[in-house]
C-alpha cells in the first residue's frame, strides 16, 4: 500500500492519509493533483488522497475535472479539522514577526490574525509545508508560517499559537481513490456525474430521478464542459446504497434522460478527524 | 461613468468593458476584485466588470461571494471570446523562445500550444498584461508572453500567433454591476443566490418553484455557507422577466422554503463579441 498526495512531506493531504489508514503508512508526495491521478492509474501508488471540498474555500473544482477524466474509483472519504499553526523558529516572538509565510489558501483563512499583528504582512508561498522548509533554512528570527503541526514537527520549529484560521469550522474533505474497485463495508454514499441533453427543466427532471424516490441529494456542483459554451456536467452526492433498488432504479432512469452518466464511486460516508501528527521522519 | 476591472491596463477585463459600453470609457484598474466591489460600493466607480465564468476553466467562484456580500446590482452581462495571442518583442521568432511568461489560467488554457515549442518552459506571472509589461521592459529577445491583443498595442510589442487558445470555444462572461439599480430594457434574465433548510429534497423543492412554472434555469452554482459545514447557498440563473407573475410567484414560493432569498439582478441575456482593442494610451 503507498497513498499518493499532493504537495510536501507535513502537509494537510499527508495528514489525512495517516488519519484514514494508519500513522506509518508509505506516502508519496506528489508536485501537482495531475501527477496524483496519473501515479494512482498507473498502479505506482495504490491510493490517492483527493481534497475535494473544504468548508470555507468551497470545492477544489479541479479535482472534479480529474475524477471526470481518470477511471479512478472513490472508496472513502474523509473530513480533516484544518486547525492553522504560527511556526517560528525557536526563541521568536510574536513581536519579532515581520513576514508571515503561507499557501495562498492557508493566508486567506487566516486573515483576522495576520491582520492583527500590524507590524507583520503577508507573503505568498508554494505550500505550507515549504513555507516552514524555508524557515527552517534560513533561520529567520523576524519571520513565521503557517501551516500544520507535521510541518512544525518535521523541521524542529516552534507553534508560537495554534487555531490561528479565522473560522474554526473549517474542514477538508478528502476523497480516497483507487484503481481497483472494492467492495466498502457500508457505502451508504454515492458518488455519480452527469450531463443533460439541452432541455428546458433538465437539471430539475435528473434530480426529480431521486427526490421522488425519496434519495436525498448532499451536494450538487457543475463544470464547463469541455468544448460546449454554457453547457455543463453536474456532479452528485447522494446518500444511498447502489446496490438498492431504490438508487438502481433511479440510475437507470437518469441515464434515460442524461447524455451521459458515469459513477464515480460508492463508500462510507467519512467522520470528522483532528489529523494524525506523526513522529519526525529520521532521514530528513 | 468609470468602471472598474481587476487586472492592469490591457487586461480582458478592460476589453470587455469597451466592448459593452464604448471604446472610450473611462476605466480604473484595481488590484483584486475585493477593491472593485469596494470602488462600486464607495460610489468612487459607477459600474464594475465582474468575470463570473469561462467557457474552459468554468465559475470564478470568489465573485459569486462578493455578490452575495456586497449590495450591488447586475445590469448587464458580456460574453467575451477569449483569443490568447504569443507577444514577442520586436524581430524574435517562435525558434529564440525559451521561457514563455503569463498568467497561470492563460497559461492553462494553452498548453497544447506551449508543449509543442519543445525548448521553451511556461512561467507564472502575476498577470497577462503584466508580463507583456515585464517582457517590454527586459527587451528580452528569448521570451514571450501571453496575452491579449490590446496589451501588444499597449507595449508596441509584436503578435507572434494568435488564437493559442487550446479551445477556441473560449469564451469569458462578465457580469456589469451598480450600485442603483436601473431597469434594463429587456430584463429577461434574472440572478439570485438562497439557501435552504437543512431538510431531505431541499433543493429539488426549491427548483420545484421553477420547473413547474415553465421557467428556464440556465447555471446553478454552489457556494459553503460560512460557519456551517457541509451546508450550501445555491446561485441561480433563471429565464424569466421579475415583474412577470409567473416569476415574481416562483420567487414567492421560494421564499417559503428558503432561510433566505436575495435577488442579485435582472438584465438582458448578454451577446458574445470579439472585444474592443482600442488605441494606445498617449501617456503611456
Amino acid at each position: 500500500m503507498k497513498v499518493a498526495f499532493q504537495g510536501e512531506l507535513g502537509a494537510y493531504s499527508e495528514m489525512a492519509a495517516r488519519s484514514y489508514f494508519h500513522e506509518t503508512v508509505q506516502v508519496s508526495p506528489q508536485p501537482t493533483f495531475t501527477d496524483l491521478f496519473e501515479r494512482v492509474t498507473s498502479g505506482s501508488c495504490t491510493h490517492g488522497m483527493v481534497p475535494i471540498e473544504n468548508t470555507v474555500m468551497g470545492s477544489i473544482h479541479e479535482n472534479y475535472d480529474h475524477l471526470l477524466k481518470n477511471d479512478l474509483h472513490i472508496v472513502g472519504e474523509l473530513k480533516l479539522r484544518i486547525m492553522h499553526n504560527l511556526i517560528v523558529n525557536p526563541g521568536v516572538r510574536l513581536e519579532d514577526i515581520r513576514h508571515i509565510y503561507s499557501h495562498p489558501a492557508a493566508l486567506a483563512q487566516c486573515t483576522k490574525f495576520t491582520r492583527s499583528l500590524t507590524q507583520a504582512e503577508a507573503v505568498v508561498a508554494y505550500d505550507t509545508a515549504g513555507a516552514v522548509k524555508n524557515l527552517k533554512e534560513s533561520g529567520a528570527k523576524d519571520a513565521a508560517a503557517i501551516a500544520s503541526a507535521q510541518a512544525a514537527v518535521d523541521y524542529d520549529l516552534e507553534i508560537l499559537k495554534t487555531g490561528v484560521e479565522n473560522n474554526h469550522q473549517n474542514y477538508t474533505r478528502f476523497l480516497i481513490v483507487t484503481k481497483t474497485p472494492v467492495e466498502p463495508e457500508d457505502p451508504a454514499k454515492i458518488s455519480l456525474v452527469f450531463a443533460m441533453k439541452d432541455v428546458p427543466g433538465a437539471l430539475f427532471k435528473s434530480l426529480s430521478a431521486f427526490a421522488l424516490r425519496d434519495i436525498n441529494l448532499l451536494k450538487i456542483e457543475s463544470r464547463p464542459l469541455e468544448g460546449r459554451p454554457w453547457e455543463y456536467a453536474f456532479y452528485l452526492d447522494l446518500e444511498g446504497h447502489l446496490g438498492h433498488e431504490p438508487c438502481a432504479r433511479a440510475i437507470e432512469h437518469l441515464k434515460e434522460i442524461a447524455t451521459f452518466v458515469k459513477i464515480l464511486g460508492a463508500y462510507p460516508q467519512g467522520e470528522a478527524v483532528e489529523g494524525t501528527v506523526r513522529s519526525k521522519i529520521a532521514s530528513r
